[in-house]
């Protein structure tokens, strides 16, 4: 394919692609395929000769989209949302051409130099503490990820390495094992799963810390297990605090935890990953008090910020305890700028040592909409919330399970955890809204996010007049 | 911005990407900016209010292109290449439009089940044995990774979470910490630094294997090493081999250390990160040879495959081996096909939770250009790169210092390292080409990479005529 047929071929996709999200709703929102269905529908093998580009085009419906859950309908509802919007899909194409790895300043400076400033305008927005604003030459700043779990892995070895070395100076005698066997770290018993699978990956212990009435961690019972934790002769080194749990959106007590971890020279990172983006407004940016008191943050503007996936957003306290615990130096990588002091080499701050132009997202998407529109976006999804709890508290069959906050609902009919099993089937296999469950309390509940940018009040309305129904069915069986 | 303004900014933007790619090469490859130059040109916060796009796309060139470095210039020979081409960028732009996070079957069966297909046509393509494609119902199968960083990770983290269970199943005293100190892993001290990296990060001793003249590891020596290790009390566990190294290209005798790894007990894990693309040429297939003795293989189609980044391809003989690694099952994560044995929930295979969908790159790459159609583009860059080897060799004054396999040539200037690293940077300086040294046996060495799709010998002819110009006059100066 030339640049004369890419320009055809990209001009048509331009089309297929808007005419595609202008009528998503048309589609069922979860596929109606069994596993396998893939693979009776195309051969078992790549073409030895160039296929037209007509056929491969004409597979995506054929193929693909019988198979697709369509997380940008306005019907889905399901786990949280993953961000899409137009200025984001523009600066994705762009990325696509310059096509840069950007691992170190030189592979290209304005990869790296745009992401440090948006991340800066990003934490300004979010009126975080200057110590993590690149651009104050404090010695914090920010940096984008791919994923959360990345980003609190990330945290996790840093803290690691910064431990290990803390312990091992006053106690020369330790191997880097001990040290390795000795530590703890913590987190919710709410947090995901990521927390616990980045303890794995670190090969260091994590204990979950039981949470209060309303899903949150306190301050009472971390400090009583570090306490048990040490005189049983353990480290504890992080903790990993989460505004936003992703079975019921609790926010852990930052205010109270920090103080704490800080006395006792723990790590803490906090995950915000699907909340932090309400933290450009306002009224929500309180939950985040206490952020002051964290070595890192991080949250997902490819959740809820209106840049597509993958772009996550992390910010350190102090940038030499990321780099201190990867920096490796191969002579291909070196370049002449990188001792001055003023560049950044972000392949020191992540697993990965590639990295596509991610922060041009950002930059449209923050231009483009500007700082109101983006609240506005944030602003409406929680009202749209709002308005599905109180449809909820309306119908004395259901209960709501945790305070409404942000975005996300939790609810279940009043009764036993089998019946919201079956109400929960009965809404997937018909296909119209699709959303997950989570355990609360031992209780099966149902999570209503409200997902896709283009979702209102009509759908939400047109959501619980088929959760009703099916509630109606339901109830009318025999069994119930 | 709604989806009429999309349609038409889309295909402003499919042009400038069209109208970028047919005039790179009239741009300087590397540019002229110093660190920090992007602050004083953009704002220190993000707006209020909506900018317009015309002022967010007349941007792109005042603020981004002067900070570029242009890895899709015909005269871009640095590093390895990061592939590019216009089928995988429709792909991409169609994967934005979908936006859905494949971290299970459910979240969207055809992102899962196209990437299993995909990663078995590429298998036969590389003509894998049958262990590790999924299709043949045997217990090995493919996933995308970003990056083979990533894929390294995986592996080595897996093949250490195999040991600790073979070790404590037969010694029952030991705990996991006792037995994360006696582990070793192994890798060519060539090898590329993410490996070095993974070892740091799973918390494992890595040992550096002395390789041969030819920069390749043999067997000797590191069954050596491993004896010494034994007899000393550790436990080997994983050695990294490379197909193709960073520095210059070489290749470790799989065909003799594999055997050694099976007998020992050792995760063979083989990186052929650049060099794996060429592998679908029959003529280069044989430098696989061994693959069957591996526990796990990867190599990057985006280096060398057309398919833009990120796409990394790893496969596993046993599938179980890295799942049960990290597996782990919160219920707003269940669906009810999990248990059917039948699905892949690709979030058990790797570092992060979110996915995109980039088995579509794969697809429409493999559709577009057919298997001989990407061929070509391997066998079009093997043949630049003999094409400069040879203008090289014509040449008295510099030495070749590598055997030139595929798209890389190690070249100097007969003498010191000290002129050699002048002579790259007066090649930086003047900003006609682009390329990054090496260090071989001691000795600084320019790696020249063929690395964009549009390389020509035209441009192979120009960079040579560039070279030896500027080589002329670096030793007409007094000092030399």
């Amino acid at each position: 394919m030339d640049a004369a047929e890419f320009r055809r071929r990209g001009k048509e996709m331009v089309d297929y692609v808007a005419d595609y999200l202008e009528n998503i709703e048309k589609r069922p929102v979860y596929p109606d395929v069994e596993p396998g269905y893939l693979h009776s529908l195309i051969p078992t093998e790549a073409p030895l000769e160039p296929e037209s580009y007509e056929d491969v085009i004409k597979d995506v419906e054929r193929v693909i989209m019988p198979g697709i859950t369509h997380w940008h309908s306005p019907y889905f509802f399901a786990y949280f949302p993953a961000a899409s919007s137009y200025p984001a899909m523009l600066a994705d194409m762009l990325c696509g051409a310059l096509g840069c790895i950007g691992f170190s300043w030189a592979a290209s400076p304005a990869c790296t130099e745009l992401e440090t400033v948006m991340l800066d305008w990003l934490g300004k927005m979010l009126q975080l503490p200057e110590c993590f604003i690149a651009g104050t030459h404090g010695s914090g700043g920010g940096v984008i990820q791919g994923t959360a779990s990345e980003a609190t892995l990330v945290s996790l070895l840093a803290a690691r390495c910064k431990v290990i070395r803390r312990v091992q100076a006053t106690n020369s005698s330790y191997s880097e094992s001990d040290v390795f066997g000795k530590l703890v770290a913590y987190t919710s018993e709410q947090a995901h799963s990521s927390v616990e699978r980045a303890a794995l990956i670190g090969g260091v212990m994590m204990k979950q810390v039981p949470t209060d009435d309303s899903y949150a961690v306190r301050v009472d019972m971390l400090k009583k297990m570090i306490e048990k934790d040490k005189a049983a002769g353990l480290i504890p080194f992080y903790f990993c605090a989460t505004l936003g749990t992703t079975p019921s959106c609790a926010f852990d007590h930052v205010v109270e935890l920090g103080p704490l971890c800080n006395e006792e020279n723990i790590w803490m990172h906090i995950d915000a990953a699907y909340a932090g983006s309400a933290f450009i407004c306002p009224e929500f940016r309180p939950l985040l008090n206490g952020v002051e008191f964290a070595d890192s943050f991080n949250f997902n503007p490819h959740k809820w910020l209106l840049v597509n996936f993958d772009c996550s957003a992390m910010w350190v306290k102090k940038r030499t305890d990321i780099i201190g615990a990867f920096k490796m130096e191969p002579l291909y990588l070196k370049h002449e700028n990188q001792e001055s002091g003023l560049i950044t080499d972000y392949r020191h701050w992540q697993i990965p040592l590639g990295r596509r132009f991610r922060s041009l997202k950002l930059w449209f998407v923050f231009r483009l909409y500007g700082l109101q529109g983006m609240q506005a976006h944030i602003r409406k999804h929680v009202a749209l919330a709002k308005e599905f709890e109180s449809l909820v508290r309306a119908d004395k069959r259901f209960e709501i399970c945790a305070e409404v906050i942000m975005g996300l609902v939790c609810f279940r009919l009043k009764g036993s955890n089998e019946l919201n099993q079956n109400l929960l089937k009965q809404i997937t296999d018909s296909r119209e809204i699709h959303l997950v469950p989570c355990q609360l309390s031992g209780r099966f509940v149902l999570r209503f996010a409200v997902c896709a940018r283009t979702t209102e009040s009509s759908h939400i309305q047109q959501a619980w007049r088929h959760i009703t129904q099916l509630t109606f069915e339901l109830l009318q069986e025999p069994s119930h």
